[in-house]
């Protein structure tokens, strides 16, 4: 049997987790495509229901997928192809839905020696914050902690571009900045703020103990509080008249020098 | 009076610019938007012909745009929104459409001393490209050498992505593969080759004297001929189970390795 009705209880509960209020208060989420779905079955994501329809049988891929589907204990659903279509939020989701429950960090994140963390204050653009995370993954960060303001990171567009990578960082939205840097403080952790008016150039600071990297809005960088709260405001170095970096590029850079710091 | 017909010569000559075969016989191409063209006008590029609307009259910067426009001495032409719109390749080209002379710069960016050099092949994604242009004007790469294979750089998302670097870095195309490794060979420059299966760090080498920074396809990497005629191959370190960064993230941690070694 296939569902091909908007009203139907199980579809009207995949809509609403494309609000980020129902995404809040039911702590799950949606994936969207065949690679993702993929993804999270491997890195073994809490996957709680699948949609799916005819479209994702067109190919060899897909069919592998839903057969590996079928011999799990994931609830499985089957829409038709134009009532998947209708509810999904890219234009090719290829067949396939998933509702997956958050992982939810906490503090404890921050706890332990040596740590380097990722700050991500009031990042706007989705595919800026999934590329920080995919670069935070690859670099081996210990945890990015986004504040008030930074785009959702269970939008597609975000989802899509941490290619996988938010399945395998801690991640942590910490809309208390107060008591963010509050804690940060409390365990020690040195606050390095990337600032275009920074006063060292990113590489003349000392990353090998505990360090929190912050990075800030694309257009008027981190927030005052932040600034005021860091142990060194760096800047990377610009020539001639380029005006700045994208805020994705600044914070892989940044990041790659704390692993060279390290690893070196 | 305004132009509304596809056929009026002006518009077929505009048109015609769409397509890199005529981009290339012309030696021009065309820019799209308020924010580029402002850029254009302030790096003194060789703006041959204005193509604009009434949308372009809705907003003061634009208003202020034509304004300056007109004290030059570029060609000006009409169009009905329209028309403007038809033309244009992207969605909101906000009313104005520019002709551009192409810059050819020649093997002269190979020569002189300390070359910090840029060989970008095979790269096919625009905003991958265009990134990387950005990257390298802000890191005041001497020049950016692209092959065959690579995106256009006058694909309007590589413009856009550029963020108006594509005027200030100095960017050759060079098909011949083996000329330009020849080239190099006897310009002295080490080749440092961005391979996943890589020997070294990439800051474990030295980009101290002559240098052209190496970076391939976003799938496959590098070609061949580049991998053997490598001085030195390299990789990023890569934590835990990421498969890679992106094309432009990886270029751009490289070439600011080799900033901090020349600042420092």
């Amino acid at each position: 049997m296939k569902i091909s009705s908007l009203k139907n209880d199980k579809v009207k509960y995949l809509r609403s987790l494309y609000q980020k209020k129902y995404r809040r208060q039911e702590d799950k989420f949606v994936l969207e495509g065949v690679r993702i779905i993929e993804e999270a079955l491997q890195e073994q994501v809490g996957l709680e229901t699948i949609f799916y329809s005819d479209y994702l049988l067109r190919n060899k891929r897909g069919q592998e997928l839903l057969d590996e589907l079928e011999d799990s204990q994931i609830e499985l659903i089957k829409l038709t192809d134009d009532l998947l279509q209708q509810v999904a939020d890219t234009v090719s989701p290829q067949g396939i839905l998933a509702i997956v429950k958050k992982v939810n960090y906490d503090q404890q994140i921050l706890s332990g020696s040596n740590r380097l963390l990722l700050i991500v204050d009031r990042v706007q653009d989705p595919g800026n914050l999934g590329t920080i995370i995919r670069t935070a993954d690859a670099a081996g960060v210990d945890g990015v902690i986004t504040t008030k303001g930074t785009v959702s990171l269970y939008n597609q567009k975000t989802i899509r571009a941490t290619m996988g990578s938010l399945f395998r960082v801690p991640i942590l939205r910490e809309d208390n900045l107060d008591k963010l840097i509050e804690d940060l403080k409390d365990e020690q952790i040195r606050l390095i703020v990337a600032d275009l008016a920074g006063e060292d150039y990113h590489f003349n600071v000392d990353y090998n103990n505990s360090t929190a990297i912050i990075v800030g809005n694309e257009g008027v960088g981190p927030r005052e509080e932040l600034l005021a709260a860091a142990d060194k405001k760096i800047k990377i170095p610009l020539a001639g008249k380029a005006e700045s970096l994208n805020v994705a590029m600044a914070t892989g850079i940044i990041i790659y020098e704390a692993v060279r710091q390290r690893l070196g």
